[in-house]
């Protein structure tokens, strides 16, 4: 049985593993202001272009804990969240962010994307003191069904947002796979000029667990790591978090991976559409959910584990294949064949 | 420049970073339904004697999420934490269990511990619906000030608590430390015959990161995964945190490692002892706190870290030396010979 | 200018000051400890039927208030609320339920009314520990858009909910209107039988402000009035609520004046029907939904005040109008010979 | 049998319900947009001095919430409030506060005042991101204790909070009995010069309920009515609010009332030093804190009500007398007689 099922069913890039190894008796400072960590937040600066000596870097744990930690202390009680109904926030959260006392309020997509027009209806339809006040706009890249944004579809997100006094927040889970897929032309020092916040997923991308936190806007950076420490995040070991994060940016890992990522998908997607199938959305990112016969689904179940996405037709479902840095050449050739019927 | 400051300067005893090493391409399931998450619940759970079948074991990151994630999961609204003064939850996490929503009442402590004639007192204080409603009483083993509570101790403050319908809780960041003590008797299966719920910290005993919370009471158990996801303390990899505890309780890494920790530092004491130096509190774990004369203090902290914790005359304070599996031998020896001025 | 905005343009009825004005002297308890306050909640009671000794009364200042506090008071961090879209709590609260942690979860309506297959829905949708936990049914009768819930459509909604585990709980902000209005069959005796929890408005029935919460489950007994002192709702004079729901309910005055409000709302819709007006839905209650020309609205507004609820086509809205106990007759028939071009 | 156990006995001072009755059939808007409120905060502005034009003022229901709500818009999730261990929010509000997410951090008083040598010794206590930031400096005026702040005490109180950072708000539940006692020299205008937000209590000094809460920082008073809302404190008929305060403040009723307390009280205190009794603290406003023997204590109370404060000695203990605009004056002549032993 191998699995297609997400992207981090390995635990983590082996030079990831040999760079705990190589500094594991080091004695450091705690709670990420060991040496590593400030390397990190280095590496990932020099990345940032000409936002490279604003940004503030901090390290987390995890998405759902970057997300709640972040959107808690940039929001005032009253506030609100702007977001898509498939956003991971919206419903794969158990509840985070309103527990933390904050409304998302959602909007349809077909392929995770959060439209300017649809934050422009959610704007008019609250208007005043009776209703929460529409204040952060969380955006994923690349979404939750795969689609990654393109730098005019974030400027023009920006631009409403700025105009509007939204604040624009990047959940980055996967991050490297929106960075390196083809045709994707954000780059970071993009994301830094036009998101207000956003963050670098590592769990998903090679890191054994963390995420890079990027506070681009002057307004959220005081404090942060007193939010970090409030919400359970501020590890007394920080430094595996910056040894990982120092690991995957001194040179291009991060990148590399996320890319190697990427072909794994994309070469699955290319059997896939040779061989005749459709896809519930186009993605060039690690993840693609194609639209395959029932009877195959059962039949693939038997070797390769992965999700069931949603009916399609009475017979047809859309399933959901991701790939990670630790996808194999050969699982990508033996499930093609197999859906080939080679196999 | 050696470093006693706390113990959790180095990254993970070797045994733990082999571990993950060795099953680091494996494809396992997330958020610790993983097999090696499975096999260290069981292994945790051998440790409790008659109660090994009964309690619910789940991994977490670390101590503050810990507690915030079981507090707020065992608490209504109206209910409050007794908790002494000096406790972890009431000084140094940022105000994270009243960031769930509930207030802790705290009574003063010299060494650290709660008394149960101090909870009758906050009872009492606390009669109606125009206060908060204490309900759970916090400890912490070994305490914050190095000391351990007794078996007895732990009868006593689990029957009053039994009587009066109270929760008793136990963080347990140093459990190790506290079972393996010279004098301790109270053992796990104690814990889980007496307490509501405990952790088992990993972070500070050899793990990387990682703590281990014991669910012993049926009532506390449904449902506290939701609580873990919404707290961000579910991980992806949670295969990680599993490994981990798999290897320190495969066999009796946890308590040689705690053992190591707390030898080191009463080696230290008992130099200290020999060379006529006064304590702050008697402690028999790997927290001591010696009273120095500050002019010593000041040599000292040329060649070496810790904290001066607080002053106790003009010229003496008394200071916090912490030791860990990873205290060397060479540092302790030198460490006393500095002490006597033989250095 | 005459207002038809909705039921609380008056402050109370003259009987509700008079009894004000009759115990204002008195010392008396504070905190909802009076006299008073225990002769109105024996008063409700004996509404009750067979339920009249079980269930237990508190008095709240408003409708939101009442909300929170209870929906607050009911559920544990992790669970959440299905109401529909239209729902007060989803829209016209600023994320109060949020604020207190819990997430709503909303399903489209187009009369308000909540159903039972829509539940199953929303609990299929919500299987595991990723999402939040579906726990509390929240429907409001009348509905917000002027529906009455019959016997048989309760017993439905309750029927399920105790096969799933779910709490049901009542918005009754217009119980009154509902209780008495043309039709309606389902009873306070039914409300106690099939609901966990609901609560009787004063506020746009003839009080000058308060609403009476019922617990009808014995399990949301505990502890209440804690709940209510820590969100802000305990009135030092909560005499001041007591006395108003004792004058209400010793003897029918409570559903005297929602039967005069459902007169009045009817006697107008009797009016736009004879004049060929249609409506956004069927109401029997004090709120009705006529659609009408946008040039009759514009010239209607001249001399009456009410609000434009939605664009219907081109060149005609739905308006909502809204009557009350202090509804003259003179206005209606003002009203309705202005709808028919006769002013 | 006479009661001195609050000042919230009756409902309020007739002028106040003739006020209420007079507009009683007024059509008029919801949620504090009437024209009584606004004429309301009109009278209360000029009261204001220079600060007229500048102050916001918004009407609540009662002193936990104009609590709740002001401070949870005020601050951050990880910012704290600084209050004397006897301030109501600490120990009367049954966790408001907390459940709004702050802690309180509390110091030790006598007479329920708080010095600005105690808030710098919070501040010093924490210094950094494990513990939360002391961010607010609540006190009560009057305390709790009865006392009254001069206007010298808080000039170096809010200089401090000023230098360091910290927002000064204060609790004025009994603001009418500070403001008139003998020897009071701090005005409105002082207050909205000193402090960042304070309230005026109208619930404890004539009005059947509500507290006028005015913002003076321009910082504070953005989105203030989406506060009020989330927190279940904007009522549909605020009305009622604005006709009482505008009938306290449309002439000198409020300051009038406030005397007529503080009279009664200390002619009891007059009577009681006269006899020999001694005080706990000495209190120029309607609450007095006598010393009484046990003996006394309990043949007062078959006739009379209040509560016994705390044992000073074996066989004596402080018992809390308070007075209103209610008290009448043969009450208190009866009263002094019975002290005397003269009935």
């Amino acid at each position: 049985m191998y699995s297609f099922k997400n992207d981090y069913s390995e635990t983590a890039h082996p030079r990831i593993l040999q760079a705990i190894a190589d500094t594991n008796l080091e004695q450091d400072e705690g709670y990420g202001l060991d040496r590593h960590s400030e390397n990190a937040r280095g590496h990932i600066a020099r990345r940032l272009g000409k936002f490279a000596d604003k940004a503030d870097i901090h390290f987390l744990c995890g998405g759902t804990q970057a997300n709640l930690t972040a959107i808690s202390a940039f929001l005032r009680p009253h506030e609100a969240v702007v977001a898509t109904e498939a956003s991971h926030i919206a419903v794969h959260e158990t509840g985070a962010i309103e527990a933390t006392g904050h409304k998302i309020l959602t909007v349809p997509t077909r392929d995770g994307k959060l439209l300017p027009e649809q934050v422009e209806e959610v704007l008019a339809l609250h208007p005043d003191e009776h209703m929460v006040k529409p204040r952060l706009v969380k955006i994923s890249q690349t979404t939750e069904i795969g689609a990654v944004y393109k730098a005019a579809e974030l400027e023009k997100l920006s631009d409403l947002c700025r105009r509007k006094g939204l604040l624009l927040y990047v959940d980055g889970a996967r991050m490297g796979s929106a960075l390196t897929s083809e045709g994707s032309d954000a780059t970071l020092e993009d994301l830094c000029r036009l998101a207000d916040a956003f963050y670098i997923g590592g769990t998903k991308n090679g890191a054994m667990i963390g995420e890079a936190m990027v506070l681009c806007s002057d307004a959220l950076k005081p404090d942060f790591r007193y939010h970090i420490k409030q919400k359970g995040g501020l590890l007394a070991k920080g430094r595996i978090l910056g040894v990982q994060f120092e690991e995957l940016f001194r040179d291009d890992l991060y990148f590399d991976l996320a890319r190697r990522a990427n072909g794994a998908a994309q070469a699955i997607a290319a059997g896939l559409k040779k061989a005749g199938f459709e896809f519930l959305t186009d993605s060039p990112s690690n993840q693609i959910f194609p639209i395959l016969p029932d009877s195959l689904i059962e039949k693939l179940q038997k070797d390769w584990s992965f999700y069931v996405w949603k009916k399609v037709t009475a017979t047809r479902s859309a399933v959901r294949l991701v790939t990670s840095w630790a996808t194999t050449e050969e699982a990508v050739e033996k499930f093609v064949s197999a859906l080939r019927g080679d196999a």
